[in-house]
């Protein structure tokens, strides 16, 4: 389909203007210049509209959106022991669908185009991206003892994961070694072999807790960071969840690696792990981007929250107000998210990039008056401005109506589900 | 009118479950029990919907909702005398109404039904409060320096409170000195005397920044808490906003004074300040509330986005999963507003109570699964999942369309009155 949006507010290279734009099957062909031949199937009129390319959810685990709110305001283990396992235990492939729904859905209507998922239910997960229209970077979770030299489960991931042909390259795959304390090291080094084998990055949970970082010392004599390194999983593109415990030597050795960090604001504080040293992180060169974590540990899937808090908190942990702007903090949810992910066509608005793109309706009382669009994206919107979700070129919600999915079977589902699994 | 909310979720001395409540007039006459001789001349079907009530922004400045976003990211003196002032001088009383009516506009969207309100213009917040049905404290602002001994302005300010008998008591009023650093000590403790002579409550800024301490400790030898308390606000009913650089012994203080403080978290963030030790003050038994700050220092002043951060940041300040549960946060942001403020009959849902309520949609999908709708209302909803809002028995919104006010109107002025302040 070929769509136009007219004079609208767009978020170009950091700077919000008057474009037009056009999108030509799944990618935008023009930017304030009519593509050769262009006739538009669709005119989206700009006039109250800002566009902004669609936000990148770089950690999630979109199947614990149905434990949303289950285990709060607990201990981490009596959330993790009582709260989560029993209910994963007893999830379902199918489950694990509808719970993949729910969050798509939930990422669509706040303006997210893209996320990095990482659980055990790949079939289930794809199959809801696929069904959906949402693109997917699709991480297997695996977890093996310490002398688990076996490749069996990570043979058996390569057996499941999803087929690139048919989703136009919306879906691709990485392999999820859950973290240093659930993946031994020679199983660590086995994963990481195998993914350079393949020639596919690596999606981590590294240096989240004082717990692991003390456990690791201890057994190792190493940083999480610092493990992960010996293991190899920075010998491929790597993206490392949380890094809230790491030195001013892990941040060197990451920034050295190339490694990604995906930084979890709500989670971190919600489980009692504290504020990632975000700010050291980007001046040493890092490349920063942004996550939910699963929304058992959020409990939403909102961006728009995310951004909030990470220019909020480490104006607040470090005592200046001249600390992540907005600028910076919608690089972290786009272009740096895209680099993350190896997604060289996503994350900003181009010509020959890939259609991924939110429009807002800045006739709200928070993104009102227009004194600063930039900055009401992260200080004002709260995401249900969102009108529009467009992913390589479909467009997934429109006047907040999900267009690719039945809402309603989605939420009953999910209900009867935890009805069930909690019982 | 009488209103009848039929089998819906309610909120109800902090645990959630299903209710029936009825409404005549101005107030709450039955919970699941049918007032003699009640006729409903509406009916609310509660079937996928969560009644809380209405929440109480205890700290705001409603004529700077125009100028969100006009000075963000910068050094504070920046935002203040660079951003803020320039604007705020230009201003007139017909500026501040519009203001004050954009301000209500978000705040009825995120079910706020009562606010505290810190400005100069009380003769135009109080008319927009009128108009629209909001309940409102209004605080008349007080500035003067150290050797003003002149009762001048205050008394002016009495010529200025609104009238009570025509808004069914709805709109009360304190004196609004502004902070230690801009009401001298005589002229504070003039304030004082005058607020104790007539019987109205203090509203004041204290202890927010690092400065303002070191400046009194060098003048006065003081903290801001004993500054205030030796000029003598402590004698009547006094909300202290901010409260971020408070000793063990300010905290005592205050407890023994029964001062409640009003936490700003985004405003601390955001202008780095940091983080007020609120968990502390509630141990000491401090009635702690909530607030916005105006939209200069926040940018919003959607109370479920402050919610949200006083649930996330003290987890993450004191590294611990518990603390500031679900249930305490709802409580700070109804019951301990309605307290602080002196609203004896509101803040909570019970018979012979003002009916202030909000009514949230449930079926989205942040409030999916239906686990745990309190921790819902606290960690996953956003604000635009309520529905209809009702002030002393009067709907201000349903089906989120304003009711008693033209918000395009609203929008537009307060667009044209940037586009000119900022020429």
């Amino acid at each position: 389909m070929n769509i136009e949006i007219k004079d609208a507010y767009a978020l170009i290279e950091d700077r919000i203007a008057r474009h037009s734009i056009y999108i030509q099957g799944n990618s935008i062909t023009g930017v304030d210049r009519i593509p050769e031949g262009f006739k538009a199937d669709k005119t989206i009129d700009g006039t109250n509209r800002l566009v902004i390319p669609g936000l990148i959810n770089a950690h999630t685990h979109s199947y614990m959106a149905p434990m949303r709110n289950i285990a709060d305001d607990m201990p981490f283990m009596d959330w993790l022991l009582k709260g989560v396992t029993p209910v994963e235990d007893r999830m379902t492939g199918e489950d694990a669908y509808w719970g993949a729904m729910l969050a798509i859905a939930e990422m669509i209507r706040c303006g997210t185009t893209t996320f990095n998922d990482m659980q055990m239910h790949i079939h289930n997960t794809t199959r809801a991206a696929k069904e959906t229209g949402m693109r997917a970077v699709i991480c297997r979770g695996l977890v093996g003892d310490k002398y688990d030299k076996s490749d069996y489960r990570i043979r058996e991931a390569f057996e499941e994961m999803p087929d690139g042909e048919d989703t136009d390259g919306r879906i691709s795959f990485r392999l999820g070694p859950h973290a240093p304390y659930s993946a031994g090291f020679d199983y660590l080094r086995l994963v990481a072999d195998i993914a350079k084998e393949k020639g596919l990055g690596i999606h981590i949970h590294l240096a989240e807790s004082d717990t692991e970082m003390e456990n690791l010392k201890k057994e190792h004599g190493l940083s999480a960071i610092e493990y992960a390194d010996k293991a190899g999983c920075f010998e491929v593109p790597c993206i490392a969840a949380h890094c809230v415990k790491v030195s001013e030597s892990d941040i060197k050795l990451m920034a050295e690696k190339n490694v990604s960090v995906v930084t979890n604001p709500a989670s971190n504080m919600k489980l009692g792990n504290g504020f990632a040293p975000v700010p050291k992180m980007m001046e040493a060169g890092i490349n920063v981007c942004i996550g939910t974590d699963g929304a058992a540990s959020n409990n939403t899937l909102n961006l728009f929250h995310e951004i909030s808090l990470l220019t909020l908190i480490h104006k607040g942990v470090n005592r200046t107000p001249v600390c992540i702007g907005a600028e910076e903090a919608m690089r972290i949810a786009t272009v740096n998210g895209a680099k993350a992910l190896g997604l060289h066509d996503v994350g900003e608005i181009k010509e020959g990039y890939k259609a991924d793109l939110a429009i807002l309706n800045i006739d709200t009382p928070s993104m009102t008056p227009r004194n600063n669009m930039l900055s009401s994206l992260v200080y004002s919107a709260n995401g249900s401005e969102v009108d529009t979700t467009i992913v390589n070129g479909e467009i997934l919600m429109e006047g907040r109506e999900l267009k690719t999915m039945d809402l309603e079977k989605v939420l009953y589902n999910c209900n009867k589900m935890m009805e069930r699994l909690c019982k």
